[in-house]
């Protein structure tokens, strides 16, 4: 069992104010680049896992899905998905991805934003996901990217130049990480960039793109925050094919 | 034209006291890892880009390769290479992998330990490797792992608890990297992991194995400075079919 921090009431009040959930899908930066990493979603059936509010489910039906399965260990965020639409193609379910069953060859696309990184099982849920899909189908997916979540204390610091720095150790040294974000020691698996996808070739994919997130120079104008994500890799991107 | 720093001498003369020269593979602690990735050396024509003094090209020899062609822009490498064999099944040649050309489907693997950020079109070089090989060969290579190389100032330092910590900055900012090592301003080019395996997915190739190297406990026991390793991936093994 997964811990539910999503479902806690301070965590569940602060992220509901971050901007990818006040303004959905434009407010992720990285949006843009998974979008190019995903299929051509005309007559898709696709599940969703870590489906959030739904914002992605929606989107996907707009394009043409024929079906999503939106998963999340939320209860808060699957009732309000559940308001979200009146679509009867659009359903959304509690699910734990550690626990995770699918039907076999029950889909075209999985897909997954930033929801993985809970997952203790790794291996366990690809090999869930793998089953599940069509022959050539697609997962495409976001994570925290190891190299963000590896340290004991993961915070920007400043070389001796005064160079905005992410501080990098226990790399190779896999497994819980504790954190706060809205509240304290939220929990989350750190595997290495080479564990994730050599866990996905085991299981039969194949590895179709590999994306480090870093902004644009139009999105750095917008908002100028985000040029410090040109110092470390914060979000792992992947595109992956049965 | 690749800098040439291997050929300069108080480069070579402390590069030529390196574990990895003295004692040849089984001083470099990657290569239990990087031989691992290798597919069936009986019966394959090999080329070895940057084989320095020819320890893995006289070994994929004893190994059963039917033929070795190793290749590096030192001099200094390919003469001692040559003396160090008398096996007419073995050619080294000086060559610069930055202008490198290969004669097409000539090779059943494409090898190569820690040269490729040494290369400045990575894309041109993968090019050239993909039509040199048969159809199904392998390409097993290492280079520095792009967290050792990205920061302005790459060397360890200590987190607030004063654990030791590696820095990163500048990773998405691709490009030349200049440092100190034996001699000053050695010229490497820092791609993002993502940059590497899209490049060999682009040329045609297949990914099969990611490994970022991490010393096991038993080297850890025979050589506690590798302790370290554990800290941050500092070489990146990639192991890939045509």
């Amino acid at each position: 069992m997964a811990q539910n921090v999503y479902d806690d009431p301070d965590f569940f009040a602060g992220y509901s104010q971050l901007r990818r959930q006040t303004q959905g899908l434009d407010g992720a930066p990285e949006w843009p680049v998974l979008r190019d990493l995903l299929p051509r979603l005309a007559g898709k059936r696709v599940v969703d896992l870590g489906c959030g509010f739904g914002w992605a489910a929606r989107w996907m039906r707009e394009q043409g899905a024929a079906s999503v399965l939106g998963l999340d260990l939320s209860r808060n965020m699957i009732a309000r998905a559940k308001t979200s639409t009146t679509d009867s193609a659009i359903a959304y379910q509690v699910a734990d991805l550690d626990t995770l069953d699918l039907p076999t060859a029950a889909f075209d696309l999985a897909f997954s934003s930033l929801a993985f990184h809970y997952v203790a099982d790794f291996a366990r849920l690809v090999g869930v996901i793998h089953q599940a899909l069509a022959p050539s189908g697609h997962l495409v997916f976001s994570i925290e990217h190891p190299v963000f979540m590896a340290a004991t204390r993961p915070h920007w610091i400043a070389d001796e130049d005064g160079r905005k720095t992410w501080p990098v150790n226990r790399y190779s040294i896999e497994g819980e990480r504790r954190s706060e974000w809205f509240v304290k020691d939220v929990l989350k698996h750190h595997r290495t960039l080479g564990t994730t996808l050599n866990t996905l070739i085991d299981s039969g994919f194949q590895i179709r793109r590999v994306v480090e997130f870093a902004p644009t120079t139009e999105q750095i104008a917008q908002m100028p925050e985000l040029i410090e994500e040109l110092e470390r890799p914060m979000m792992l991107l992947v595109s992956a094919q049965r």
